[in-house]
């Protein structure tokens, strides 16, 4: 891809809209210049805040709507009421057209991913969406998936979230063949899920160019950073993102907690703070914000809904990853060779 | 129950065996002075520990055996060649004959699960057993289950672990009327599995009178301590589990890192080491040691197998409180209220 990367916005999603997503994206601009916007949402809130920003409302263009989709709705109501002139299904449809490469939204998930599945529709031989973010670790970050975009797998769309992952991986991380690693648990007596026991002997036996399978991995070896990537079914993996997002907010607390105690705790917490200030930005939910759909016909990436400039630019940065380092391409390729070894496997499979 | 708690220990378990349950034991012993110990294992290993802890020997029994179950052996090896002798067996054995009101194992929790389900059999109305442990919160202390005893759980199977999780709750936390949350995901679209979805309308229709049902939770909802009590099957709930211990330790090892980067931060930390030693505290894995398995027709309590004397007591302390304020009543009498009313309902779902 020669020219810029291009990115479709819904200006009006999350919980603070167009005064998040406009400062974001030009904070993401001053990083990756090669970078041009489209904009949906409300021209009249879009374009004051555009002023503020010279050098990005040179690279944007307004598709204006006055229809947003709520935060709380179903995506059915939100396709009812919100399909064709959403500013979400606009930036969507951007991608569509081939007039943008990704479309960005801190809006309503669950509606986000019914309009990109019903607009983009899904890979071939892909039969579901996942999400897939990074996950900060003591070596670094891991790639996570699926947290959330369907319920439960059967080994062969784990499978499918090994090639996705990987292949995600290969662009963030540019690793030539990531490791992979299955979440399992780890009670000898039930040892996994048939599905998960399945899907590990598929991979050991593929032996893939593409990746490393490196065996079942448990939920505390997602911080240690075992793997580069972590596959698991989206139920078990949504729980475990927030159990461990609940759990750093806990520790945070009672470290404020601790460190307001006494005086020689906050003279040492002076002393100290950037130290303090180091481990908050390791820590930052926010250096690690946008959560990337796999699996559709175009590059889609959530931002959290409560996120602030920072983090919506964190957005951005990994949605011009994805389309400069030919995402699709690379997941396209990788999910190829996988769905040929699998059919080899099936058919062995049958045969036997 | 008027006289003294009685508890097997199996003395061989653990990493560390009879060297931190025989100290552990008289730390607890020491809170909990009605308290008296049958010790199985080996006595040639155990007399000698013994002989340190006067007022511990003065009430323990040793029920000699040379065979210990390994860590990890599959629990079909372990009863091949445990069952009848292993110390393991032998705690078990104490419970089934009477002779004891709990037993407490250090050892390899596959082993342990299957020998107490073989040995002392199912709870009447409860097919599965479960995993039950304390989860620190920024309230206090929740309870956690299924921590992975099995894997799925049908609507039924959900319904019975908030009968157990509630009445362990009302034991330890000393509250008439616990509240239960429904572990879910909060991704609209699948908005959790159906027999979440089902165990939920079941629970709100029936109104129980032995707790509070509140509703779906999502994993971070647990560190904020939303419910007393949050039921899961175990494949999610030890991923939860492992996901929010491995970003405890991650979070800790960041801290370390931070505090010995400058002189500044070694000066602060030293100032407050106070504090940092009193969130230790709080985070401390050893204080919500022992894991109960519940559903059985006796207390059994599983300690981490690489505790110290300090934890291996607190697994001890859990065993002491469990019994002595009736868990296997308090629980018997929530099922039975439970299956009663889910009786009704399934009667009431046949009919229409």
């Amino acid at each position: 891809m020669p020219g810029n990367v291009r990115i479709a916005l819904d200006a009006m999603g999350g919980d603070h809209g167009a005064a998040v997503v406009v400062p974001g994206a030009a904070l993401a601009l001053a990083r990756h210049p090669d970078m041009e916007f489209i904009m949906c949402g409300d021209e009249a809130v879009i374009q004051p805040l555009l002023e503020r920003e010279p050098k990005l409302r040179e690279r944007t263009r307004i598709v204006h709507t006055t229809v947003a989709i709520r935060m709380d709705d179903k995506p059915s109501q939100a396709l009812r009421y919100g399909r064709w002139k959403s500013s979400m299904w606009l930036a969507i449809d951007a991608v569509k057209k081939g007039e943008a490469d990704a479309a960005i939204s801190a809006g309503n998930t669950g509606a986000l991913m019914a309009m990109s599945r019903f607009h983009l529709k899904m890979l071939e031989g892909v039969e579901r969406p996942a999400i897939a973010a990074l996950w900060p670790t003591i070596k670094g970050e891991s790639i996570v998936l699926d947290l959330g975009a369907s319920i439960g797998a059967d080994a062969v769309h784990l499978c499918n979230l090994a090639a996705m992952g990987s292949a995600m991986a290969r662009i963030l991380f540019d690793i030539e063949r990531p490791t992979v690693g299955l979440l399992n648990i780890g009670v000898e007596e039930v040892k996994g899920l048939e599905e998960v026991r399945e899907a590990g002997s598929m991979l050991r036996d593929r032996r893939s160019s593409e990746f490393e399978y490196i065996g079942f991995v448990e939920g505390d070896d997602i911080g240690k950073g075992t793997s580069d990537v972590i596959v698991t079914e989206g139920f078990a993996g949504n729980i475990a993102l927030k159990a461990a997002e609940g759990t750093a907010r806990q520790i945070a607390q009672y470290l404020r907690n601790a460190m307001g105690r006494t005086w020689q705790a906050r003279i040492g917490y002076l002393l100290a703070r950037g130290a303090f200030r180091a481990m908050r930005d390791k820590m930052d939910p926010r250096k690690s914000n946008g959560g990337v759909f796999l699996g559709l016909n175009g590059v889609v990436i959530k931002s959290h809904g409560n996120t602030d400039t920072e983090g919506f630019a964190s957005a951005v940065d990994m949605g011009y990853d994805m389309v400069r380092y030919n995402l699709l391409e690379k997941i396209n390729h990788s999910l190829a060779r996988d769905l040929d070894a699998m059919g080899k496997a099936q058919a062995a499979g049958a045969a036997s």
